[in-house]
C-alpha cells in the first residue's frame, strides 16, 4: 500500500490539474491546492515572494506537483525579447523557483514533479517559447536530480496534447496523437509514489 | 567547392572560438569577430542594444556562429534566483537574441549556429544552470527551425568537454571522454555549409 502524502498541487483547477487532483485523492493523499485564484493557497509562480509565502504557510510537505505554466504563442518572426523572457519566467523560472525555495520544506525523501510537454522535443508553429521553456525545465530536472539534498527526488511529466484540449489547441497539433489527460495524471502518481529521479515521463 | 560566406563569429577568442575561427578561415570564409574585447566588433550578447548595434554595423551576412555564453557554476542547494536568471540570460536569451535580431540581416539562405553542450542531456555537479540554459537553446533550435523566414537554417553544436579544457574543468567531468576542440569546430562548418536545419550536432 502507498503511504498517504501531504502534497502541494499548483494549478489544480486547470485541465491537467483537475485530473492530477482526482488521481492524487484517489490514492489517499492530502492535497493542498495553490494557484492565482480559487485555491487553498493563493500563489503566482512568477512572483518569488508568493512562493516564499506558500512554503511559510504549508510547513513540512512530502511532495510538490506543478500543473501550471504559461507562455506566449507567436511565430518566431513576431517574437519580442519580452516574450522570450515572459515564457522563461512563466514556465521555467517559476517551476525552478518552486524547487529552489522548496528544498527546506520538502521532506527528506520527498519529491518534485514539474510539467513540460512534447514541444521540448517536437516543434509546432508558434511554439518556440513553449519549446525553449520546456527544454530548460527538462534539462534542469535531469541536473537537479543528482544534487538534491537528502533523498529528495525530481521528475518531469512531458505529455503530448490532451484529448480534452483538442477543441482549444487541436489546430496547432496536426496529426499528433492526443492522450487522455488521465494518462498524464498517472505519470504524476508514478513520479510521486515511485522511487525514480531525474526522469522525463513522456506521455504520448 | 564551397561558396565563401561572410560570417559573424561571436566569441572568436575563446577555446572553442579560436578553433572555429581557424576552421572557417581554412574554408575560405570571411570572418567578422565579435565579443566584449579585442574583436572586430564589440558585442555583449547579454545586452540587446549591443546586438542591435552589431547588426547595424555588419550589413547583410550569410551566417552567425556563436561560441560564447557564460553561466554560474554552483550546487543546486546554493543557487540563487539571480543565478538562474543570469545563466538563462548569459547562455540562452543572449543566443536567442542573436537569432531574433538577426532575422533581417542574415541572407535568405543564411544560417545560425549556436553553442550548447553535453550538460543538456547529462548532468554534472554544479552544472544545473548550464544544463537548463543548454536545454532551452536546444529546444529553441528545433522549434525556430520550422518557422525561420526564407530558407534560413539554424543548428546547435553540443559538445562534451574539450581536451583543451581539461586543465580548467576536467575535475567536473570524471570519466567523460573528452574531444579535441577541432571536432566541435568541424560541426560548425557542417552547420554553416551543409543543408540541415533544426539539428543538434552532438560532438562526443
Ligand atoms: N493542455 C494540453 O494539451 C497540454 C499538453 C502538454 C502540456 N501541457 C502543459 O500543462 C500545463 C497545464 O496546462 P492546462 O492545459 O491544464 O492549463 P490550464 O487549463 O490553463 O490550467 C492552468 C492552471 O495553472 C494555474 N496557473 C496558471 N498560471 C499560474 C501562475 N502564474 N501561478 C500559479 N498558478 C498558475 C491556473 O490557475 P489560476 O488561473 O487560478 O492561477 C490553472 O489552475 C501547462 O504548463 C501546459 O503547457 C498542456
Ligand atoms: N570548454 C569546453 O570544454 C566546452 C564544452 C562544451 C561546451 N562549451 C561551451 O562552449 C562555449 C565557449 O566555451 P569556451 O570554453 O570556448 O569559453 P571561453 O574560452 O571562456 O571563451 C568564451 C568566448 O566568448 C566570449 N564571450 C563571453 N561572454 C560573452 C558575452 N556576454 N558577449 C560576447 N562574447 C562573450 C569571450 O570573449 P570576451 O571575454 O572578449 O567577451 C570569449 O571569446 C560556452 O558556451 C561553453 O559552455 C565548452
Amino acid at each position: 500500500m502507498n503511504t498517504p502524502q501531504k502534497i502541494v498541487l499548483v494549478g489544480a483547477h486547470g485541465t491537467l490539474g483537475r485530473a492530477v487532483h482526482t488521481a492524487l485523492r484517489e490514492r489517499g493523499h492530502e492535497v493542498i491546492t495553490a494557484s492565482r485564484k480559487d485555491a487553498d493557497i493563493t500563489l503566482d509562480i512568477t512572483d518569488p515572494e508568493s512562493i516564499a509565502a506558500l512554503y511559510r504557510q504549508v510547513g513540512r510537505i512530502d511532495a510538490v506537483a506543478c500543473a501550471a505554466g504559461t507562455v506566449p504563442w507567436k511565430p518566431v518572426t513576431e517574437l519580442t525579447l519580452q516574450d522570450v523572457r515572459d515564457g522563461l519566467e512563466g514556465k521555467a523560472v517559476g517551476q525552478i523557483e518552486l524547487v529552489r525555495q522548496g528544498l527546506e520544506s520538502v521532506a527528506e525523501d520527498g519529491s518534485y514533479t514539474l510539467i513540460t510537454g512534447i514541444l521540448a522535443r517536437e516543434p509546432i508553429r508558434t511554439g518556440t517559447v513553449a519549446s525553449l521553456a520546456n527544454g530548460a525545465v527538462e534539462s534542469f530536472v535531469r541536473a537537479a536530480a543528482i544534487e538534491l539534498p537528502g533523498r529528495q527526488r525530481i521528475n518531469a511529466v512531458s505529455p503530448t496534447v490532451f484529448e480534452e484540449s483538442l477543441d482549444a489547441y487541436g489546430d496547432f497539433f496536426p496529426g499528433f496523437d492526443p492522450v487522455p489527460v488521465r494518462r498524464a495524471a498517472a505519470a504524476y502518481v508514478r513520479s510521486i509514489e515511485g522511487a525514480q529521479t531525474g526522469q522525463i515521463h513522456r506521455v504520448e
